[in-house]
């Protein structure tokens, strides 16, 4: 039975209520998006009680469908004041599926300053004060919760949420109860400490509740995306054996690696901290080390890792290519111990790891610390989880940091830092974080599978031209991948493979019993698109805000020394729908 | 010869141009306005090489007309990211008139990092490293620049503009050179600070390049305005005997003296901080206290003053309603003492007193002191001056303080905190801040002439009806005024005395030649609103940021209990032309 579990922080109520029909074939991102457009008022304050959290596993997430792990988290954005979802693998998507529920609209806000966990089980749902856990780090309440409940999912929020910085993510907990996986971006975690909601313990013991209309024709479908998931050599080979952060030395040889705030596109000790340098690491220290580590049941791709420190130990599980960067290359850092260590405090603090890396990159820029001072980052790192005003500054992001310090040369789209790809040297995903309505994210129009990765055609990521194009098809197409639970990362087989495609559509309609084409991904994608920037409007946004950060059109970047150059007018064409 | 000094930063050239036929008619806040829209690319970055920073003697400035003097300051604002104006008294304005200064259009940024003055005469313009002024606070730098230049006009920017807080002012300095004088609002100091630009001294010594064309209609008209100044009670005697500050009893009668972080409408302290008793005090302490002080030759008026402390020396000087409101009520604190030392440090520094006090009253709510702690308020006051993270936090200003520490109830519009008068308890004021394309002034649009104070007719304050058409009149007749050089409190007379509104028009008719009418007036008041309005919607902003802040919508407000209830329709239309 198939529910919306609506949860009072007010009242402190948590209500299983119908699905309306409209949401019916809704997940993930569609699905937040919609409600958060259909319950928020755009111009509410994004920390106050009338924005809404929504977490909403995708359509497939609970099945037997490879990879389709990815839990939507939704709301207003405290870091951009637009709208916001962003998604993360572990485990709790499956397992809230599981439960039968489609989606958690957490709303109001606690009469007394208190934090809660949300239990859900079988048994129901309840909220459960936590005084024993505020305050405390990631790790921490993790273990904490484990101990209380078993093998639980957690959704939850560091210190950083807590205290309503606005970089501060969602964690979703691994296989071994690691915090590391974060829907991470916007902000979302700040919204979730607004509710005083600490953490979601997610129990999915005994219950199985995800009908399948055609459960053959579901394991048919679900075996070709598997097998073509199986085939791609991008998903069987690389990303097990080098992780994501394989495409450091990919990026920084394009010369679209952000490198020292973003001051060139090409970066030194690109090689050091690269996923095969990573994968060296693992395989000589040994300890808790490993690479091709799953983030949860059913991946058939394990692209991630767990990275020991010299003594074998744990230093960070995972650190993945934009922590990598954000916190290596974009600081001029070259020490992955030192980037595994302040991987660990941001997952620990809960912040997002990239825009941390983004705000320390400006936080270099304006001199409070030289560029490829690891020690240093740590340090102002800590001062985000010691909560000092310096600390409070960072942990705001690289917007926020930019202003206190009067640094104009700010990579930011839409108040949000920009991740690992420079928008002068790689267009379409520069086209992206301009133009999206949540920021500059890149895996909600990654452009780069083109033009870097020659996935799914080749383009020149250097040249302007049809940028506009390529980043609306991508948007689209990904707008709709975000509401199935899917990870992205099996795009790389149903952009080549056709029958991988068909397999991605297929568990979808032998689920559902619909019969959805292409074109109804375009239709249902560009809906979700629509949506959102009708909220982004209504919030205050003209298209004015989808413009890329001046010094990006004035400043060539080396070492290919071009600048943005899309037109207004393209940009205004790609999401004209 | 009317001409354009045009300032270029990167070259260290200052030129003259011969003024655009198109301008010849504009002054004041039109002409700034109008060279930003025409001459600043909308989505740049406020504190980057492409914003202008624009100043603009008034149509009137110059000559003999009464209370002729304020000098607009207008550029892209770095606090609100939308187009802005601000206007100060001092004697700035009639110096810049006299050297037949139309606008200075200061652009560019200098290749290395350097402070300049700008010094204008008789002779010429020429860009001057000023290194011995860097860092120095406005009374240091005025005294510095007098003593090298003799009694010249000075408009500056403290040590918060050279940091490039967007909290920063520009100061303009009187006739004993006090840097009292703002253009406070909006971060035009920051933006000056960008341009490496530390102040502009301006000696009119040997000219009067001020041309009139009908000297005697201009001599009656000038007469006619200056009798209806001296015939209103409220121009003649309330303001000269008591200073602005005598509305803070009024407001606080009306309950509309927003308290405590805006929290009641109402303020026990009233009477301690009001006019009445900074003339009491300055009629007990003597030494340089004085009432009915004018901010520049010609001024009718004198509503200013200059504050003592107990041994007879300079607390500040001026105390106006704004900063004592700001510094006092809205933190709670009493002691007119405190709040004359918080305004002299605002004044040093270079910040806004207003955006500081709400700023402060927020780091309040936030817990970092008590509210009516005055002590503690000077000590956060001097980590502004100081520079450190905490001082760059608060001198970001309002919105920017809520965000470090998570504060929701937080008095912005378009990022701007608004000042003395609260929207719940004064609905017309409250529909200016939240429509006006320059976030929360009050000066743009006085509806609380009307509603508290029963000039141009009466409303009741606390209804919402009809508050669209009485903020659009106000804000289309201001947007006039704040062209002409004249003060705004000019209005008092001229609203309620026929000569004065013809004494007023007929100056400017006489100077230029014209022969405007009050629809002159609306259309000219129309097109200025209209081409700030198409700034802000080009740099990124849609009708979503007309709103007040949510808090205000929900939370009532003692003693009244009203909430803001304009309805956004209503608002939508105030400037919809």
């Amino acid at each position: 039975m198939s529910k919306i579990l609506r949860v009072n922080m007010t009242d402190l109520t948590a209500t299983y209520e119908d699905v309306p029909e409209k949401y019916r074939l809704l997940g993930g991102r569609g699905l937040t998006s919609t409600i958060v457009a259909d319950e928020v008022e755009p111009t509410c304050h994004p920390l106050g009680p009338h924005n809404k959290v929504v977490f909403a596993p995708g359509l497939v997430s609970g099945t037997a469908a490879p990879n389709s792990g990815r839990l939507s988290v939704g709301a207003k954005s405290p870091l951009t004041g637009g709208i916001k979802e962003s998604n993360a693998g572990g485990i709790s998507s499956q397992k809230i599926a599981h439960l039968g529920i489609k989606a958690m609209v957490v709303e109001g806000q606690p009469r007394e300053k208190q934090l809660y966990a949300l239990r859900v089980s079988k048994a129901g749902a309840e909220l459960v004060p936590v005084p024993e856990i505020a305050g405390k780090g990631m790790y921490e309440t993790n273990a904490t919760l484990w101990a209380r409940y078993g093998r639980v999912a957690i959704v939850g929020i560091g210190l950083a949420g807590e205290r309503l910085m606005t970089n501060a993510g969602v964690s979703t907990n691994d296989m071994e109860n690691g915090p590391g996986r974060y829907a991470s971006r916007g902000g979302l975690g700040a919204a979730m400490g607004s509710k005083g909601l600490k953490a979601i313990a997610v129990d999915d013991a005994g219950v199985r509740d995800v009908p399948i209309k055609d459960p053959e024709a579901f394991r048919v479908a679900a075996k070709q995306l598997t097998d073509a998931l199986r085939e791609h050599p991008v998903t069987s080979q690389t990303l097990p054996s080098y992780g994501t952060a394989v495409l450091i030395n990919v990026l920084s040889e394009a010369g679209g690696l952000p490198t020292r705030n973003f001051s060139s596109g090409r970066f030194e000790g690109a090689a050091k901290t690269s996923g095969e340098a990573i994968a060296g690491l693992v395989k000589a220290r040994g300890g808790v080390g490993r690479m091709g580590h799953p983030c949860h049941p059913g991946c058939v791709i394990q692209c991630s890792n767990v990275v020991p420190r010299e003594d074998g130990t744990l230093a960070c599980a995972p650190v993945e290519y934009e922590p990598d960067w954000a916190l290596g290359a974009n600081c001029g850092i070259d020490s992955l111990d030192d980037i595994a260590t302040m991987n660990y405090l941001c997952d620990d603090f809960g912040v997002d790891a990239v825009e941390t890396g983004v705000a320390l990159g400006v936080a270099m820029e304006a001199g409070l610390l030289k560029f490829g001072d690891g020690k240093a980052a740590i340090e102002l790192l800590e001062e985000v989880g010691n909560g000092t005003p310096l600390g409070r500054i960072v942990g705001q992001g690289a917007a926020f940091t930019a202003r206190a310090f009067g640094v104009t040369r700010v990579p930011v789209v839409k108040g949000q830092g920009m991740p690992a790809y420079e928008p002068r040297a790689v267009k379409g995903i520069g086209t992206t974080y301009v133009t999206l309505p949540m920021g500059a994210d890149h895996t909600a129009g990654y452009a780069v599978a083109t033009e870097i990765l020659s996935v799914g055609g080749k383009a020149d990521p250097l040249s302007p031209a049809g940028k506009a194009e390529l980043s609306r098809d991508f948007q689209v197409a990904t707008a709709f991948l975000d509401s199935t639970g899917y990870c992205l990362f099996i795009s790389f087989a149903t952009l080549d493979i056709p029958s991988g495609f068909e397999g991605m559509l297929g568990t979808i309609n032998a689920m559902y019993g619909t019969s959805w084409t292409a074109e109804d991904i375009t239709r249902i994608g560009q809906e979700v698109l629509r949506t959102e920037r009708r909220f982004n409007e209504l919030a205050g946004f003209s298209k004015g805000m989808d413009r890329v950060p001046e010094f990006m059109k004035h400043e060539p970047l080396p070492p290919h020394n071009t600048v943005f150059d899309v037109p207004d007018e393209e940009l205004d064409r790609v999401l004209a729908f």
